[in-house]
């Protein structure tokens, strides 16, 4: 069994029983939104407790369980770049921003990165009498470059003026 | 003159003078940082009262300001998948996030995208005892996929049930 | 089941009963032939409406019906560049004239883009003496890029002298 | 001399000078505005008489003039896929679009391609309350297959029934 | 049932009953090897009264029989640049040589490209004694690009001096 | 000095005086026009007599004449796929074909390809009512696969019945 | 049954009956290991009489020992560049030496190529305190670049002095 | 001034005075080897008393100096898959190696990454009579992932029982 | 069988009986744990012995433990660039690092690589109280780049002053 | 200066003075012609010794000097695959015989690779009445997987029966 087939499963059974996303969510229960819709797509791995909420709901086998619990092997199954017009425009974002984001967290944080591991996120919806928008809001910790010495010791300089 | 010599002499006079991101854009004014540092980069323009105090600033002909009003050729000078990790991150962000997000938007909003040209964005520090962290907000407009008609008349179903 | 299966199978069908694409959309009717065919061939949704017409026609399960109904990961199944002649044709076009729309576009619109979501097209039949052509119509909104202040509080420019 | 040192240089004159490509294309005249646009972007080539006036315009030398005349090396200094929004977003149409035009001009003409070559189109303004629509009609030859015999004698196939 | 299925159903068939290419295509007739040949390879189409004699051959069901009639999706299943040495072969000839053959026939045609639709091809043996060489003769129909107006009307200058 | 840097050197000269590439194969002579364009374009080797004409022809150095007279770094230049129509017609037909070429060779000649190398051809205007067209005609020796012994011995399979 | 499938099941008999390539290679006979490894790898084929051989050790049925006798889509199977590091030594080799290899052989025989057709090859093992190595031995036939003149008859120059 | 400039300038110099890296390291100081070699090479950038002691060794203006102290664009320059044979074989060792890296480090940190930020790396040679050996040790924080929750509050679970 | 078969089976059996990496590896024994999951992931072979243990383990058919002791064709299944951020990471310090490396290598070795293939590592957990830290320890024997003779002659230069 | 920069100056050199690779190596002197023309051609280094032949033959300055002495970027400057036929044919060796190759290598020796660092090779022209040959003999140190321990200890196995 692999990822992908759990993954197809999962859809069936959603399609079948007509169930949306937010039944699925609240179901599941603990995480955001994106995490356990991420999980159930092959992306994240849901906790054990999340895992037998979701053996229960779609009725999985305790192998299939188990793999729900495993940490899968990321962005496979996605085409780079994106060919989905929804989820390009994101890639595009990133590819015509990344430049002016590059300067302006360097110039405020220093030398490092916003990480994408620690980090959360929200999806929200915003009424707006011209079309709705969409609003996400992300925040993910800064972690600088570790500047180590030639002593062996380490020293972070990530703050500190250079 | 091609716009990547032009943002090889900005960031040149940028060097020698001295200055932050945080004065340039204070200076040119009436756009949010990423916009104003973008066109610098060469991937925004700027609008004219923009780019004539920005010629003011860095001492630019006329044929160099009317540039920098001019719509550049985005994306170009920066490869993908994004080598730097600042950039990388984001891009990560993207693919293993992006066919959940899909899911998500999709349930909410129905057949369409968010707009990546309707588009806002603000970027903060949060303090952080454990480490200060990156806040990005952004939203862009929801934009329903259009499905016309046969006869030819336009009909927009992607806010309703379907 | 993934969406290139009901799409072989719908092909499979309409192989066998010896239907037309016409035939198909005027059975399934509401919208363009272009997205109805898009939606067989794995590429558009269906309103529900349509998709339980389909279901009729074609003999479909709940859970097929269903997957009409949803919106595809769209671009799958499709080598890019095109390989087939006919759809590289249309590459081709964007790929020698994209710079001079990009031109024209800009200096009648400011700075944007034509949709690819809010847009809509015709296919007719030209009789012609020296061959039959093929025309195409399109129109897709114009949507300005948005230039949002310091401040925070959006502003549109796109439209307005710059 | 490279032809892109060529378009590089017109495009300085063109912003010194403040021209529009509008005033551009009348005086050069001729052609349509995108093939104009084409020529002086390097992607297309002028007549002997519209070189003459592009000459007159621009300053040009003989060997320059001469170079307009010359059919370029096409789809030079465009990455594929686009990486401008703008180009992109047609790149998408055909992406996504591709399979249902094939099978509905199949289904129309038999089989065949729509030339790229043998090939017009307009672009227009149209205005509208919800924001204008750019409109873009375009017609090509519709060239069938060639299914040529045993004999080696030649028979077109296309337009019958098959 | 992809065309691919059909393929290599087809080529089970043949290895089995040990037929020549030869074989089949005088038993299929109406078209030159190479379109009967790519036909079977899933590259072409077959007329209707040939897919008839087709299935009378292979045993063919009614929609396998429909399928060998219908357009493929030309160029899957091949990978490019192609690995095999006797196909790559003509892809150098095509990389080496293409600059040359479009200098000159532009110089003799003026601009425009050779179809690749409108277009035969025939294949023989010639003896040789220091090995005999495989010859191949092709003809394609000259397609001028359409220079059209400004005013909507078409004018072709392709074969006039430009 | 690079090779490119001297086609762009040869070509300029071309264009200031007006050659055509008629009168430059005419005028170097000795082979066919394929390979003289394909010499000048960078693309193949002058023979030292013809290199020497070349020299007079365009008023070139020593050192010039003497990179004429080498073999190129073949391919260099053109990008694959060809992004140019005229150019990438050609390779169409090797992607659609190629598989057919394939066994119909195989089928005539046995295990073995067609060689680029001892390779001609030669390119015709065929007059036609409904239009002119290209032809081409080109023979390249068949070479059999060697199927080499176990005892280090050669032994050619390639034309025996296998 | 596709090439790889058979492959398939060759490599599963030769696993159960603990057969090594030698004993497959001396009871196939008559070529060297390569060819023959290469042949139940999917890359050569077999004679007619090697194909028998093969079919009564590995007891195939006569469609795949018909399959054993066809010329492959070679190259199929294989990712470039190999990810295996013992092949992918053999590509690096080519890599970095393939420019001097390519000085040497043009100043040794003039403009041509070595064939990889017309080509034999020897793997032996060399015994050698520090380690032992493997040595190969190759030779191609040299074939020189066919200059073809303007008359349309053939003139080789390859081995003259140019 | 690109980045890539000061780095081809550096060189020189480093290649004129025939200084090898240790003595610049050790002039510049203050961190490990690889970082310093990093910046010179510009994947790294300087601290400000480190950029002042590079720009008196090697006679920098104070622009020059601050580049040194940018962040630079990282990853620049270098062609993925790397085709040197010392760089490629470690590429080799992420591909071949990293899903049991992976297994492994999940199986006792649990979710997350080991971090290539906050990192450090010292590089040995280890003498040994068969032949001297490359030592690295390198040690990487673990960054577990963040699985935010529902209602809006961060909790880390990465270390926890799961 | 395909070697993915094979893990597919393993992994599935695995994660039923709920088994760790550490039992696994303790069960199989004589190598290190990245070698031993390494093969069970498909990218390395188990010896004899340990390919016994496992078929006892997981209850293996003679060639499915013959497969086990065979080498695999290393690389297959990894996407590359890594899509996993995990292993992403390790290609993105070579990718950044990697010329530094090389730098520093080759001033301390003479020409040479660190061999991928006389390699081994060690992977601990180092606790720290900021984070646990991943710490890595490799040691490869260096091979210096042979430099044989015009003689035919070896001799080794790679520790020597050059 | 870049290392390309310094190839080209030596090959303006060498055709200038109308000098044969013979002459070039002879010359130089110390290694075989497949080193020293890599050197010049920027793949390989020459030694201290060498270094100074070339510069006393070339009138280099002290920094070429040096730079010829440098390990270089290996693998810079050549496409992959690679365009021209001559280099192509090798890559299409490894292609098409490196599954075989691995297998025969692998039964022989165990698991390992023929290594590309510690390699030799010897071209020579073998006279053939049919045509003469081209022979390559080479011979690389094989390297035996490290099979390291789970105690740390290493133990080598390549060699033993497994």
């Amino acid at each position: 069994m692999k990822r992908a087939d759990l993954t197809e499963k999962l859809l069936d059974i959603k399609r079948e029983k007509g169930w949306t996303w937010k039944y699925i969510c609240e179901t599941i229960g603990g995480h955001s939104e994106v995490l356990v819709v991420g999980a159930i797509l092959g992306q994240m791995k849901l906790t054990k407790p999340q895992a037998a909420k979701a053996a229960e709901l779609f009725g999985l086998s305790a192998a299939e369980t188990a793999m729900l619990n495993e940490v899968p092997m990321r962005g496979e199954g996605l085409t780079m770049p994106p060919t989905d017009p929804l989820i390009y425009r994101f890639y595009e974002l990133v590819m015509i921003n990344g430049p002016a984001w590059k300067a302006l967290i360097e110039e405020e944080f220093g030398d490092g990165i916003m990480s994408a591991i620690d980090f959360d996120m929200v999806m929200e919806r915003l009424p707006n009498p011209k079309g709705d928008r969409v609003k996400i809001s992300m925040s993910g910790k800064f972690l600088p470059y570790k500047y180590y010495g030639a002593t062996g010791n380490h020293a972070e300089y990530g703050f500190k003026e250079e």
